[in-house]
C-alpha cells in the first residue's frame, strides 16, 4: 500500500477500492503506515471530489470490520433498528421501540447523546429515575428477549474506527459528505445486527441536511448501503423546520412520549412515529404497510404500546411510575415561566434550530461533549405552526434553574414565536424511500 | 484564529487572507494550535479549489517571514539570482553566474541537491576536488564582493517553513500546485536578496511541468510574485523533454560547463545559458536585452566568464585547475563503455527522463534524499537530437562503477535513443516572460 498514490487517485477525482480503503484506514489506526495529515487529505479529497455509491459501501464494511458486531440471531426476532440523523423535540425512539415490541418485534436500539441544539436518546432516558443506559452486551439481548426493546448506549467495541475517523473530520472540515456520514452511520446500524433498519433522516434548519433535496440523497445512500449488506432498509425524510414534538429538553420529551402513548395517535410526533414504525414492521414481517399500521394503531390505543415502554423502563432499573404520571415521577426545574402571545393571529414559524438553542442554553443541552446536561431544564411548547392563538394564550412554559436563565429565554423564545395573520402546520413526511 | 472555519472556507472555494494564512501556518509550526490533519486538510483544499494569485503572493509572503533574509545591501550591486526548476543535464547555474559577474553584476545562488532523475548544482560543485558550499552566510557575501558570483548551500534559516510544509506535502499528495510551488520557489528568491531575479522554468518529460502551457503559468505566476514584491523578475520556459546538455553526471556536467565557457556559445546549453544571462543584465542594469546579450557574448568569448568561474571555484576551496583540465582534474569513473549507433539515420528522440533516471541507477543521483551521489559516474552524450549519425558511430559514453552497472545502462540507453529516418533539433526557449 502506498499511501501517497491513493491520496493522489481520490484528489484527481478517482476511486479506491475496498481493499484500499480497509488498509488505509487500518494504516491510520495503527498510527503506523498513514500519518494523520494522509488520512486528512484523503478525507478532504473525498468531500472535494465525492465518493462513489460503491466507495460508500466500501467505507462502510471497513469501517464495520474495524470492531465487534451484536449477534441477534439468538433472538427470536424479527430484530427491527431504529436511526434518526438528529433533531429538535424528537423523542421518536422512545415511542417507535415499545410500540414494535408490543407487536411482537425486537428492537435493539444503541443511542448516543446530545451536542448542540440536538438532543440524545440517553439524556432523555437518563432523566428518569434509576434508569441504566449502560449496559453489558448480555444483558441488552436479554431485556430484548424479555420485553422486546431495550435502548442502550453504544458500546466502545462497535465500529472503533468510525469514532477515531469522525474525531479527525470534526477538526479538518471535512463532516459535510453523504458518503462518509451515510458510512458512519450504517456501519454502526450494521454492526447492531437487526435484519430490518429504519431511518429517520431530518430535513430543515434544526438538522444536518437543511434541504429535503439533500436528507433525500442521504436517506437513498444509506438504504442502499442498507439493503446492498442484505438487510431491510428504509428510510423517511421528514421536516426539522420546526420542534417535531411539543416538549423540547429532557425530562419534558420523556413527558411527552408518556403522554403521547397515552392517547390515541394524533399530531406531528405521533404521525413521523408511526410512519417510522409501520415502515419497519411491514418490512421485517412482509405484511402491507396499511396491515401494519393498522395493527400498531391498535396495539397504540389499547394502551399495548405504553405498558411495554413500562416494562422496558423497569427492566433497565427505571422507574416505572413514570409512565402513569409523569411530571410528577421526572424531576422538574425550580422555575417554570410562561411565554404568552403578544396579540391575535396564526403561529406562522416556530424555527427548530433556535428553540434547540435556547433549550441548550437552559442546560438541556451540551455546548461540548464533556458538558453535563440537566434533566428538568427546556422549553415546553404549547402551540405548533398554523395554530389560531389569542392574545395573551400560552404558547410556551420555560423550564429553567434561575429565574434569570428564564428571563434570558422567554424574552428570546417570545420573538421566535412568529405569529401572523395566516399560517400553515408544519409538513411531517416528506419522502419516504 | 478558528482553523476548522479557514479550513471549510478553502474547502467551499473561498480565498484566505495574509494573515490568515500566516496564523494558520504559524500555528501549525508551533504545533499549537494547527495539527498535522488541518495542515494537510488545507492544504489538498487549496490543491483541488485553486489559490487565486494574491493568495499564492499572500503564500509567499508568510513563507518569506517564517526566516531570515540574506542582506546583499551591503554588496556594490546591482544583485542577481537564478532559478531552475531543474532538470536533465542542466548546468546552467555554472556559466550564468560567472558569466553575468564578469560582467559586473554580483550573484549570490543558494542551491539545493538533486532528488530522483534531476540533478541539483552542489552535487556537481562537489565533484571538483576541495570545493565548499557550506559557507558562513559572511563568506558567502564576501566571495560575492570579491569574484562576483558564489554558488553555496541555503542554510536552514533561511524559509524553514518552506522546508516542513514540503515535507507535509510530499506526503500527502499536495504537492502539484501552482500557487504551492511558485510559493515555495519565490520565498526562498526573495530571502536571498537580489534585485533582479531570473527563473528558468523547464517543460517536458524530464521536468516537474510536463506541458509548456503549465511552465508558462508557473513562470508567470512567480514573476507576477516576484515584481508584486518589488524585484526585478523574468523567466523562460525552456524545454526539458531532452537533457540539456551532453554530460548527465555531477563531474560530466562540470566538464561541460568549462568545455561550454571556453569556446564560443553555440549549441542548445549555450543558447539558454546566454538567454537567462541576457534577460538578468538587462533588467539589473535597465539596458535593452540586445546590448546586454552582445556584452556578455564578448565576456563569454574572450575567457573572461571562464576566468570568473575559475576565481569563484578558487574562493571556494576548489581545484581551479579544473577550468583547464576539467576532465584530468574531475575524478573519472573506473568504467567507460561507448554506446554505438545500430543503423545510420538521425536521431528523432533522446528522452530526458529515462536518461536521467539511467544516470540516476549508475549512482549519479538520489533515489531518496539521504542516499550519496557518486561525482564520476553518469552519461555523456554525443549527439543530440536531429544530428545525422552513421552507423557504429559512438552515441554515449556510460561512465560507470563496474563492468555491470555499465553493462545493464549501456542496454537500456541504446534503445533509449530512437534513430529514425528524420528528425529535428530539439527547441531551446519556448517562452520569454
Amino acid at each position: 500500500m502506498n499511501p501517497v498514490a491513493l491520496i493522489e487517485r481520490k484528489r484527481d477525482g478517482g476511486e479506491l477500492s475496498q481493499s484500499e480503503y480497509a488498509a488505509f484506514i487500518s494504516g491510520y489506526l495503527d498510527g503506523e503506515q498513514v500519518q494523520e495529515g494522509q488520512m486528512a487529505a484523503l478525507l478532504m479529497a473525498g468531500v472535494i471530489q465525492g465518493f462513489s455509491v460503491q466507495e460508500a459501501k466500501a467505507l462502510t464494511e471497513v469501517l464495520l470490520d474495524s470492531g465487534d458486531r451484536l449477534d441477534l440471531a439468538q433472538l427470536r426476532g424479527p430484530t427491527v433498528d431504529k436511526h434518526s440523523t438528529g433533531g429538535v423535540g424528537d423523542g421518536t425512539t422512545l415511542v417507535v421501540a415499545p410500540l414494535l415490541a408490543a407487536a411482537g418485534l425486537q428492537v435493539v436500539k444503541l443511542s448516543g447523546r446530545g451536542l448542540g441544539h440536538t438532543g440524545g436518546t440517553l439524556d432523555k432516558l437518563e432523566s428518569i429515575p434509576g434508569m441504566q443506559v449502560q449496559l453489558p452486551l448480555d444483558r441488552i439481548t436479554e431485556i430484548a428477549e424479555e420485553v422486546g426493546c431495550v435502548v442502550a448506549a453504544q458500546t466502545a467495541d462497535l465500529v472503533p474506527a468510525d469514532k477515531a475517523l469522525y474525531a479527525l473530520r470534526d477538526v479538518t472540515g471535512t463532516v459535510p459528505s453523504m458518503a462518509l456520514i451515510a458510512s458512519s452511520v450504517m456501519s454502526k446500524k450494521l454492526a447492531s445486527g437487526a435484519g430490518t433498519i429504519v431511518l429517520d433522516v431530518k430535513a430543515g434548519d434544526g438538522a444536518f441536511m437543511e434541504t429535503a433535496a439533500a436528507a433525500r440523497e442521504l436517506a437513498e445512500l444509506c438504504v442502499s448501503i442498507g439493503a446492498g449488506a442484505g438487510r431491510n432498509t428504509r428510510a423517511i425524510v421528514s421536516d426539522m423546520s420546526t420542534p417535531l414534538g411539543v416538549g423540547i429538553g429532557n425530562g419534558l420529551e420523556v413527558a411527552e412520549v408518556v403522554e403521547t402513548l397515552a392517547a390515541p395517535p394524533e399530531g406531528r410526533f405521533a404521525e413521523v412515529c408511526l410512519k417510522l414504525a409501520s415502515l419497519a414492521a411491514s418490512q421485517a414481517e412482509g405484511i402491507s404497510e396499511r396491515e401494519a399500521h393498522d395493527r400498531l394503531v391498535s396495539l397504540w390505543t389499547d394502551g399495548s404500546a405504553l405498558e411495554t415502554l413500562q416494562l422496558m423502563i423497569q427492566a433497565q432499573g427505571g422507574d416505572p411510575a413514570v409512565c402513569q404520571r409523569p411530571r410528577e415521577v421526572l424531576p422538574s426545574a425550580p422555575v417554570q415561566v410562561r411565554v404568552t402571545a403578544a396579540r391575535t393571529g396564526t403561529i406562522a414559524r416556530i424555527p427548530a434550530r433556535a428553540v434547540g438553542l435556547l433549550s441548550m442554553q437552559l442546560g438541556a443541552g451540551r455546548v461540548q461533549s464533556t458538558d453535563d446536561v440537566d434533566p428538568a431544564v427546556g422549553i415546553d411548547l404549547q402551540t405548533g405552526e398554523g395554530a389560531s392563538v389569542e392574545q395573551g394564550q400560552v404558547l410556551a412554559v420555560v423550564h429553567a434553574r434561575t429565574d434569570a436563565d428564564a428571563e434570558a429565554v422567554v424574552a428570546r423564545l417570545g420573538d421566535l414565536i412568529e405569529i401572523g395573520d395566516d399560517g400553515e402546520p408544519a409538513p411531517t413526511v416528506l419522502h419516504v424511500i
